[in-house]
């Protein structure tokens, strides 16, 4: 999942900021540690808000995984002045980020923990099939469109999507989960071998190589 | 991770008693489930064995992750009579044979609980990188012998096989956190790009598109 940085600093309305002490104490205590009251510790209003609102602690972590994939729905453009190539790599730019950007060790490890609990609870399964879907969807978007246009040979998209999701996916858990970065050793050989499958020949080609 | 299937049907003395134990526990109540208690029930000996050689459920778990990864060090031979891509195609039949096969989704949402530990715990950290560097030298050693015999070409093999390892470890981790098992829909196309990328062109590479 991509971070979800811009309501940290400016949330509106009493939800966000409920959102907001959910990330902040989801990233400081990790899921076993978390409990209703440190996420109230993190919210400038009423800590009884928070549990007027909430049954427990996975009843809000779902609502925060919805907002997350809510978020994540209405940052990523469906239209954009660049090309489909472009758009592409800033996929790549910014899901395989060397070094790993301010603060999203924290929330990856996070992720990594909630996604835990979909292997034995339907409600996180839910919640991440979204998530998972909707980040896969908007690739075959990117991928058609680059079909369309000429610049991308003619793949299964959705097969190609898939697994860049995947790929991504596992990257990005490996990074928090292992002592060792896959990303630096893995991006120039995932980039080199997606340009060599999706680019159409001619000069553009040739120069990603 | 692969299944420890073999140990399962013939544990040979207490330690593989209890690693069967374990594995069987593990799959039956998932780690936050687990307890030395339950891994006892499935123990043929006295419980009390299990208490005497672990401290406790992390004790034991992390000497059951070190069983595995020994074991799949084991089971992956060094050389072998097939060529590196008949190879290379047993890895990824192994890894993303669909469907499911009997048990390994237990196994599979298991080691998913085990690394979201690593996200928080060091020495769960230390077997998984231990595990996912095991698993790309394997990578690595393969691709080099195809480069070698001329049926690959010169590729990053670091790269490839780390980006090869995220790809699975993505979609294992998929297949049991969400509704939709993306294998079936990535496979194919990670095989097209695969075979684009790494084979020399001839008349093996023309087969494989």
């Amino acid at each position: 999942m991509t971070d979800p940085h811009s309501f940290l600093d400016a949330p509106e309305g009493t939800r966000e900021e409920i959102m907001r002490a959910t990330y902040l104490a989801l990233c400081e205590h990790g899921y076993a540690g978390l409990t209703i009251d440190r996420i109230g510790e993190e919210f400038p209003k009423s800590k009884s808000l928070v549990y007027h609102h909430y049954e427990g602690k996975d009843d809000l972590l779902l609502d925060f995984l919805d907002f997350v994939v809510d978020r994540f729905e209405a940052e990523v453009p469906l239209e954009d002045a660049d090309g489909p190539r472009e758009r592409l790599d800033a996929v790549l730019d910014h899901v395989l980020a060397t070094p790993l950007p301010q603060g999203r060790r924290e929330y990856l490890s996070a992720m990594v923990e909630l996604r835990a609990q979909a292997a034995h609870d339907e409600a996180y399964r839910e919640q991440f099939t979204r998530h998972d879907r909707f980040f896969t969807d908007r690739l075959v978007h990117l991928i058609e469109r680059g079909i369309e246009a000429g610049d991308f040979r003619e793949v299964d998209a959705e097969g190609v999507a898939a697994g860049l999701v995947a790929t991504f996916n596992g990257a990005m858990t490996m990074r928090v989960t292992t002592a060792e970065d896959p990303v630096p050793t893995l991006r120039p050989a995932l980039e080199a071998a997606l340009h060599e499958y999706l680019l159409t020949p001619g000069a553009s080609r040739g120069q990603a190589r």
